[in-house]
């Protein structure tokens, strides 16, 4: 608990965000400290899915989070309250997305030097995050159930940036009219490489799959 | 279904947005048409809620819809397929939400002399609509059931400028974590006056009331 800190994250107007992303990379390469980008809607379970997340890997890695939020610092306190993943939390000031330098200036408080994984949880909105490259290795997002499977058709462009696709809240499916297999026909064409792990973050089903593979590409990233 | 055109709006940058905003919003009073703006996250039920209210009130209000989405067109066919209203759809192209002389462009093409209610359903983001008066007589948002009952801790600033906020998919409240005196208290400590209507846009329940408190809010625009 004592290690949770709020930091203001200031939006550089001048910069040049591809090239300030490229170069973050590069460092954190050198360093080799793998950041994930993880993007949804507001409510999808971002928060949940990355509890279990660290909880499993946490043995193997040494983690630590970023909760980027407008206002609050609600998630924050849950990755601290839950895990043993050092957590800080960024405020954007109003803005609705992390661009580059947003985030190294959230990994510089972070530190991450003693950091194998440092993961940036978004401000929950699925048009403005997948516009700015944060600098990440790899960037994934949570569609859950309850929004329904067109939304590859409605916001293309995250579907497209993405690494690989969480679909959480699958305990639910018998509730909602939400077709398994069209979103992943609608996701895979937007992006023919993306990776989609089925899940439940509240009972862990599915988990593995989703950590194992990001373990690993930890390990390729690192090595 | 022939009433159905795509429109592309576009932002105007030396716009002073507040200024166009009430500008809009004079000229929509002259005219005796009542503008809605209706915000949500992805995935919320902002279409089927739309659908089910003009369907309720489409035999005492001519209604007009607009659609504004990034990219595809798939709410305008439906809204068009399965309601008499007419319909157009807005493209962004990539704009995470519309401000106020992209709605007057909508506006425009929709013509507002028949009208005595018109929707703009706005893109789905909880951010960056908020930021911007679109001109609307008044603003309503949808929060579903499963994104969480922590929302207007999160997204403080559209809880502030909405008039109404309807909760939708109360449905499936049993297999949520969702507390409806939580939200109610939290809405409220953002926005005292905010109306809250809980609704199943799904099954129609709790539509009456929100039909009832709109279709006043258009007669005293109107009168």
């Amino acid at each position: 608990m004592d290690s949770m800190r709020i930091i203001e994250v200031k939006q550089s107007i001048f910069a040049d965000n591809d090239e300030d992303a490229n170069k973050l990379r590069s460092r954190l390469k050198e360093q080799k400290t793998f950041l994930l980008n993880m993007m949804s809607s507001p409510g999808s379970g971002k928060t949940t899915t990355l509890v279990r997340t660290i909880n499993a890997l946490s043995d193997r890695l040494r983690i630590g989070v970023m909760e980027a939020d407008i206002d609050s610092d609600v998630d924050a306190w849950t990755i601290a309250e839950k895990t043993s993943a050092k957590t800080i939390q960024l405020h954007t000031g109003g803005m609705c997305h992390l661009d580059a330098d947003m985030t190294r200036q959230g990994l510089k408080e972070l530190g991450t030097e003693e950091i194998d994984l440092a993961v940036l949880e978004n401000v929950g909105n699925l048009v403005c995050p997948a516009e700015f490259d944060t600098g990440a290795s790899k960037n994934v997002m949570i569609l859950s159930v309850p929004e329904g499977h067109d939304k590859p058709l409605k916001y293309p462009l995250i579907f497209t940036v993405c690494d690989a696709l969480i679909i959480n809240k699958i305990d639910v499916l018998p509730y909602f009219d939400f077709d398994m297999d069209l979103v992943r026909e609608y996701a895979k064409r937007r992006n023919p490489k993306l990776k989609i792990f089925p899940i439940c973050a509240k009972t862990g089903e599915g988990m593995e799959a989703w950590c194992d593979w990001l373990y690993q590409e930890v390990m390729e990233w690192n090595k």
